[in-house]
């Protein structure tokens, strides 16, 4: 359920680059969940109860749970984000200024791993130590690997991820409006669904530079267990 | 649902420090969406059926679906990871071979981002650039912001993650096993569900360095608000 972030490539404007890639993983995250977990829930109790309606309310119930759960939990995950690194930052100004000699050290070890000699180092950290400001952000960035979080970016991130979650939910969802008993309801669903899913894993792949037909295929194989599990047990427990 | 994961501190045994916060946090991951969903599946269909059995096959159908669909994805997108990593890695060792101006500008301009002086990089570029291997490996920490993933993670991240989630899930839905109505499991899910909650948000808060009360109510927050909604659409469609 959380597909790997896309690798930040230092470009001239990473700031644009990282929020519009940040959007398409949001629709990602929200679709590929949306797409399976209500599907799966919608063909389980398809195989235990015969009324169409309760299917679509269980349906509905979940994609309510699931968006509010996700985007809710998307919106404070990324403010808490937003905090932590506020907090860190806080940290290591106080640092600079109370425990130099410390931070230096650290400066020196890190340009240390990179693989730079004790002469260049020395020099090194002499430059980057120079402006406290400058030292502040070369110890977020490379001794804590935190980039500073847009703080925008939360609630869009919420509204994207809760709207994507509700999408994915709906098609399969919308068979069983459609149709007179689950049974067909689960036909209908499960064909539609496996081709989104089929699709939408293709383009996925090939967004994030994978093998495209492998990954539709990974997709669609993870909805469809998914549903068929989901189907066993209600089967075997209330069928 | 996505947590932010841990800032990766620069500890003497990176390795071993990774892979037990790695641990740590597919337990968060998946007990959070398992305490929040699934009760708020079962507290929504609590408003629209009259048999506890049928949100028992509900609950039992969604624990199934989701924590199939949260293990098998987490272990896809570790396999992903790892898929990712080795062709970058690759075509950094080509083009190290291929273009190796190309790239030496590249570090040079990663240096000068650092705030190093023109004379300090032209002696730290020879450096980096002297030994291939370790030139490539600095391209893929600085440059594309990658760390080598553990083959390994990744079945052991979905297991983790879908244990944690069907755990998770059970708790609310055990109140319904031994009420006799679905109001009655309603109101001791909630009771039992709202506390889990509350505790496990203030020890994720603790854990990860934030205030451990604001936490914790947000976490019960999320959960009340996902299967306060869910109860009011189940309601309304089905009840």
């Amino acid at each position: 359920m959380t597909p790997t972030p896309p690798a930040h490539h230092n470009h001239p404007h990473p700031e644009q680059h990282l929020s519009s890639s940040a959007t398409l993983q949001d629709i990602v995250i929200g679709l590929s969940d949306g797409l399976t977990v209500p599907f799966a829930l919608a063909a389980g109790l398809s195989g235990a109860v015969s009324s169409s309606a309760l299917v679509i309310t269980a349906g509905l119930a979940e994609i309510v749970a699931g968006s509010i759960a996700m985007g809710l939990g998307g919106y404070l995950a990324g403010r808490t984000e937003v905090e932590h690194y506020a907090a860190e930052l806080a940290r290591e100004r106080r640092e600079v200024q109370e425990v130099p000699h410390v931070e230096r050290a650290e400066v020196d070890e890190l340009l240390a791993e990179m693989g730079l000699s004790a002469e260049t180092r020395a020099r090194a950290v002499a430059e980057l130590t120079a402006d406290p400001e400058q030292w502040v952000r070369f110890m977020m960035k490379y001794e804590l690997g935190l980039e500073e979080p847009d703080p925008r970016q939360a609630p869009k991130s919420a509204f994207t991820i809760s709207s994507a979650y509700a999408l994915g939910g709906l098609i399969p969802l919308s068979a069983y409006f459609v149709t007179d008993t689950p049974a067909q309801g689960l036909l209908w669903s499960a064909a539609i669904t496996l081709v989104c899913l089929f699709v939408f894993g293709f383009f996925k792949s090939r967004m994030t530079g994978q093998p495209a037909v492998a990954g539709a295929f990974k997709m669609t194989f993870v909805g469809a267990l998914a549903a068929a599990a989901a189907f066993g047990v209600a089967k075997a427990v209330g069928g």
